[in-house]
């Protein structure tokens, strides 16, 4: 079994850092350490008290690779439940590699992507909503998904979807109670009961669900385009929402070097500009969104800032970008306000709605604010104060919810067409079954493959 | 006293990573992390042994910031010789930061870069040498550069310089007997003795200072620029290198985002290939060197490499660039040897040195395993086996040893010239103070505060 074995991985973001850790999971962990480690104080690390931090330094072949502290922790109460050892040593690229090499030459396997947390929640420690929370916590670009994360971890969510697991037991036993003793002189649940509470846990579910579209964006970020013709005041735009929101994520490189994600932090949500090469490149973005990757951006994105020169009239190019943006998510800037005012903003409304057009000085920083308000208000819906409720954000977990709407449903008109209880009963099952993707507890292993395959290497 | 206060950042590389850690040092460390922190068994952290991982939760406002493993390590035997807390958290950015901030709000002070290092220097745990090493051993790029940086950790360097400077102590207690008792029945030290361990000294530091060149090197790396015209081969020659030199530092950041530098390790040197985006985007050198950035780089490179193609004959661009190079550092390469070969080799003997003119195919990866033999060569010297001497890495040292040179050899022309002894003694005394800034026993307040500037936060 592949869980029988010992992982080791790097468990501090790569790069230059004063520390950085080698992490080491299973049986072996123990061995493996004692076999490279030597204690300043000459004692074997199972000699000193579990969990304690130890000095020393890292041997191979009777050479210093580096000096550490190591701490010993002993399952099950640890992250895996395994026996884990973590060394911490100096940072930066070679010290972690080094010792990464010689615990695997000594025994150990290299870690899959989350399979520390893996190991976590096979083990029992933490369900499958916990361990992806894992993975947001890291990922998290403002406070307000770190939140969330948090407290999906901590288990709000495990909590809400075994509750409502109770409701969908309660409910099976009665039905099942029906199936199996038809004729026995116990009170049965009524067709209408059933149907009342279905309807009311159909509800919670519902809820439950609606919050994954805010869920989402609060964890993935709003995919942000800002359009418009050269020299309207796009840069300054940026620059004054990067200002404004304290961004705290700058550049994360992307998957080629011409792309640059930036996150900047509005009201708690991430709103994420990718900004493509050539779109910062030309600034004339009508003639880049012709350029194949700009135009796929584009169609993708949740939405599009048009930014407008007020001191200048409507031009054919603007009325073309209206055409582009009016299906979507659109807020327009009216920008440049400290000039004199040229823009028919009648014009613009036969394509966006009137609250959507907000005037802004993006030199002087005005009305910026009202953007920001309007983003947030197009996210929360109205609901702000979402940070310590239960939320949807994870679009695994949203699928399995809407499949158990849809049985819920299907039960729902079952009850209503006075069918058998067991047809009945099916449907309650698979309730059951979908809520409990969600924790984990009915999943299969090629999914869990699946989900930790995106975790970091290391956690 | 700034030494008195408690700093606190955080240690780990930015990014994301399983494991984040926030660190303290300083007298009120552990008052600050009580005040936050709540371990799962209820205990204080001073009920704890010393040194132990305690598992809890930092609260913030009766809210949980992250789950953590907290160790407290009780100075003087911390890295700092202060009490020191390392709060081991979530990796990514928001964890690390929230924590970071609490800990400030609590009463500690943002360490500046090498801050924790430079209190571990100043409270007499290392000597500068050592201190340096920290920061030289977290940006290594390549083993080699990593082995000697542990090893002047280790305090090679330290022993070395203590080494010479008991050397001059002693000839300065001579000197100064001879000066201060003329005429006691001592044996006085003779000139001519006086002369003869003065060469000696000499011979050590310049031995030592001679390290410098390749130190330097092995450190920084070797900042290497690939020109030629386009389509002779360049890109080709890159991958052949990245590929067989197994490169273990692929892309970091530059200041700017045009700027990328690939590290490549040729027999533990780490070639230093600094990729303008110009330079990449165009692939025509020749006309990009008229770019500002690109003729910079070019300018300041310790190696150009130049590659020529084979089937083609030598064209004005290329004796063109063969002037500009003729005066570098210049190794030659005559690519596409697969094909028919109608490249003048004597026309190109005439701007640069035979022996480093190589005939390769990067195409078929010929030649290469010469190319880097050849790099070898002019690094080392002749001397490949470098690792584990004592080396000069530091231009810091470099320019110290200089200045002892310089004192010594005044030293040795006041004695040929029979100056009288109280000369010689000022020289002395200069010797050894130059020494000793190597490892720190004479350095300002002002010096510090620049070699500490480099270092990364957290360090």
């Amino acid at each position: 079994m592949y869980i029988d074995d010992t992982i080791a991985a790097i468990a501090t973001a790569p790069g230059e850092g004063g520390i950085g850790i080698v992490r080491m999971s299973g049986e072996k962990a123990l061995d493996i350490a004692e076999s490279v480690f030597e204690s300043v104080n000459k004692k074997s690390i199972k000699d000193h008290n579990p969990r304690t931090l130890i000095y020393g330094n890292i041997i191979d072949d009777g050479k210093i690779i580096d000096e550490v502290l190591l701490a010993y922790m002993k399952g099950p109460h640890t992250y895996t439940k395994e026996d884990v050892i973590e060394i911490n040593c100096h940072g930066g690229f070679i010290s972690v590699k080094k010792i990464l090499e010689l615990v695997l030459k000594k025994g150990a396997r290299l870690a899959e992507g989350g399979e520390f947390t893996k190991r976590a929640f096979l083990n029992g420690r933490i369900d499958l909503s916990q361990a992806e929370a894992v993975m947001d916590i890291i990922n998290a670009k403002t406070d307000m998904s770190y939140n969330v994360a948090q407290s999906q971890l901590e288990g709000s969510l495990s909590f809400k979807i075994k509750e409502l697991r109770n409701k969908v037991t309660e409910l099976l036993a009665h039905v099942e109670v029906a199936i199996d003793f038809p004729d026995e002189d116990v009170e049965h649940i009524t067709y209408e009961n059933l149907y009342n509470k279905s309807k009311e846990l159909r509800k919670e579910i519902i809820n439950l669900y609606e919050t994954s579209e805010t869920g989402k964006i609060i964890r993935d970020g709003l995919k942000t385009v800002i359009v418009g013709k050269p020299n309207v005041g796009k840069s300054s735009l940026l620059n004054a929402i990067l200002k404004e929101s304290r961004a705290i994520v700058t550049d994360i490189p992307g998957t080629t070097r011409d792309v640059i994600e930036e996150f900047v932090n509005i009201n708690g949500i991430p709103l994420r500009i990718i900004d493509t090469a050539g779109i910062r490149d030309t600034e004339d973005v009508v003639e880049k969104i012709g350029v194949q990757k700009s135009r796929e951006f584009f169609e993708s994105a949740d939405l599009a800032i048009l930014v407008l020169d007020a001191s200048r009239e409507l031009s054919v190019e603007d009325i073309d970008i209206l055409e582009n943006v009016k299906n979507k998510n659109t807020i327009v800037l009216i920008n440049k306000t400290d000039l004199e005012n040229k823009m028919d903003e009648d014009k613009i409304k036969e394509y966006i709605d009137e609250k959507r057009i907000i005037k802004i000085s993006a030199l002087e920083r005005k009305g910026i604010d009202k953007l920001e308000n309007e983003i947030a208000d197009m996210v929360y819906k109205g609901n702000v104060s979402q940070g310590d409720s239960v939320m949807i954000t994870n679009v695994r977990h949203k699928d399995s919810l809407e499949r158990a709407i849809n049985s819920i449903n299907d039960a729902i008109n079952a009850i209503e067409d006075n069918m058998a209880l067991d047809f009945i009963e099916v449907d309650l099952k698979n309730i059951w079954d979908y809520l409990g993707e969600v924790s984990g507890d009915t999943v299969s292993e090629d999914l869990l493959d699946t989900i930790f395959r995106d975790f970091c290497i290391g956690k």
